[in-house]
């Protein structure tokens, strides 16, 4: 078997300690492994099946000899490495937001365009996160008949905000059932027993940023510059899965029987749908695992072309790590 | 000062409570307190001001001399008593939602349609908490251009279900904090760090009966008989007050500035709309008070005509104590 030599950018992070998870758990053909971090990192040991890897500060020399480079820092830190990356012939399958727009850059989540893979001149953005999770629930809709608008209302979890999320929930929480005073770092505002109705900042319009790119990612995506996307992004007190409620306008008129059995076939995705038996899909239940429940599919009543559903997905796995070992597996495939 | 004989049916649970509070609150001319629950509150003593009074076991003979019965009960409690309590000749002001589409009773939110108080023929309806909290929140849109549609993605607290809802979700943060196994009376799943996607119970056609309560409920409010809602209701880990993003949709195409004017200037509403300074409602702001937050404010993305926004009120208060208190102060104004 061909070994591939792979380096992770921001490996002690959240997203990037499951991209090192996730490498091994799809068993991908991992060579040389570096993993790669802030200086504060540095000397930290860090477990891949039976090796161990020591955390290296990030340079500019790091990325020689790589095959692949899996990102997970900041949008910064993505652009100040991505020249050294690809001059030292490495490809970047990059999560930050700072090349996804960018003509040049395939924008993939493998299930939907992975032949997009293809275009790609040594950079691959992995998509947004509520993104990610709202295309795979309604892929197989937009194969029934092209979808034109979608209205969406996201519920995100904390761990969206990176590893510091969760601790100050659970910090939080602690102060709430002890006596303690409420502490915010990674938030700006109490968000255990409380709904925070902002995430990324607020753009000219109103939009924040994370709100935008569920349109203009997705028009990338589902190769449709028509597509029309209202989002209203809101991060709520779960520690992991973001969940979206979203209404799908398609060309045509479709049955909820017909949108049911599709999305049912539909690689990643699993329907979760018996209201009568109160099965509908929770971010409970899809955490720590990589595929998208999809459920509460029913007419929408404002448009007769249109379906209303509920769905959730693990936003650090299928959100993030996994989409990107999935690419990194596109590209190889391909070489 | 005229003083009104008044009754709380149901006053032991969550909303009679809460009843008996605001009726203080707004000096509400009380004469005779009648406090009425099942059996087993019965000799329960709840303070109303200076006053002591001890909580009778509800029967078809406690209303007799009442002016104003304000119902906190069930759907059952209240067809069971409503023929009793007219026939005594009070007033029935019921937060159950046994007669809310019943067309001799009035469903009043007294800042929309108090004028529809005069047609009551001893029963008037408070509306659903999501419906309430929503139309307050649109009701300035609806006055500069009439609402055709709305897409509402419920956020609801736990309180919604009743005393047992909060000491549900206390109870479980401290299992999920101390490790202690997950106890599920109030919900069918552990609400702690998760989100249920059902409020209510479901129809055929896949909507539950809490979600088809905007539509027809506001149909009635709105005297709009076209007014068309799809709407998503999902339980949140919040105690208390529910929000709501929803996208409106009017006969005319409205300019942002003059949507948060309108809201601005209506009563019970107060416009939180500054994301340079991070100011939009929350739920935890709007707790344990009688206004309904809005801000978020901005263009649909879909249609021309559209408005989306955010909105939070405590829906225990004006979701229903406080809106059955303001009907009954409508009655007595017209008496």
């Amino acid at each position: 078997m061909k070994l591939y030599n792979v380096a992770i950018l921001g490996a002690t992070g959240e997203v990037g300690r499951e991209m090192l998870k996730i490498l091994k758990e799809r068993n991908f053909p991992v060579g040389e492994l570096r993993l790669l971090a802030s200086a504060r990192s540095v000397g930290k040991v860090m477990e891949f099946g039976d090796r161990k890897v020591t955390v290296e500060e990030a340079g500019e020399n790091s990325f020689a000899g790589m095959d692949i480079v899996l990102g997970a820092a900041s949008n910064d830190l993505a652009k100040k490495f991505a020249p050294f990356i690809t001059a030292a012939g490495a490809v970047f399958v990059d999560n930050s937001s700072a090349f996804r727009m960018n003509p040049d850059v395939p924008l993939v989540i493998p299930e939907i365009n992975a032949e997009d893979v293809k275009y790609n001149k040594g950079i691959i953005s992995n998509p947004n996160c509520s993104t990610i999770i709202t295309l795979m629930a309604v892929k197989g809709i937009n194969k029934l008949s092209k979808i034109t608008a979608m209205n969406a209302a996201t519920y995100q979890a904390v761990s969206g905000a990176g590893a510091g999320g969760p601790i100050e929930l659970h910090t939080q929480n602690e102060a709430l059932l002890n006596g303690g005073a409420i502490e915010c770092k990674t938030f700006p505002y109490q968000i255990a027993q409380n709904l925070i109705p902002q995430i990324g900042s607020f753009l000219e319009d109103g939009y924040t940023t994370e709100e935008m790119k569920m349109q203009n990612e997705g028009r990338k995506i589902f190769h449709n510059q028509d597509l029309k996307v209202t989002c209203t992004c809101v991060r709520v007190p779960v520690v992991r899965s973001h969940s979206i409620a979203v209404s799908v306008y398609t060309e045509n008129k479709l049955s909820v029987e017909d949108v049911k059995a599709a999305i049912a076939k539909e690689d990643g995705c699993r329907l979760v749908d018996d209201p009568a038996n109160k099965k509908y899909p929770m971010p409970l239940d899809t955490s720590d695992q990589n595929i998208v429940f999809v459920g509460r599919i029913r007419k929408d009543l404002l448009f007769e072309n249109g379906i209303t559903l509920f769905c959730c997905g693990d936003q650090v796995r299928k959100g993030a790590a996994t989409n990107a070992v999935q690419i990194a597996e596109e590209v190889i495939r391909l070489k």
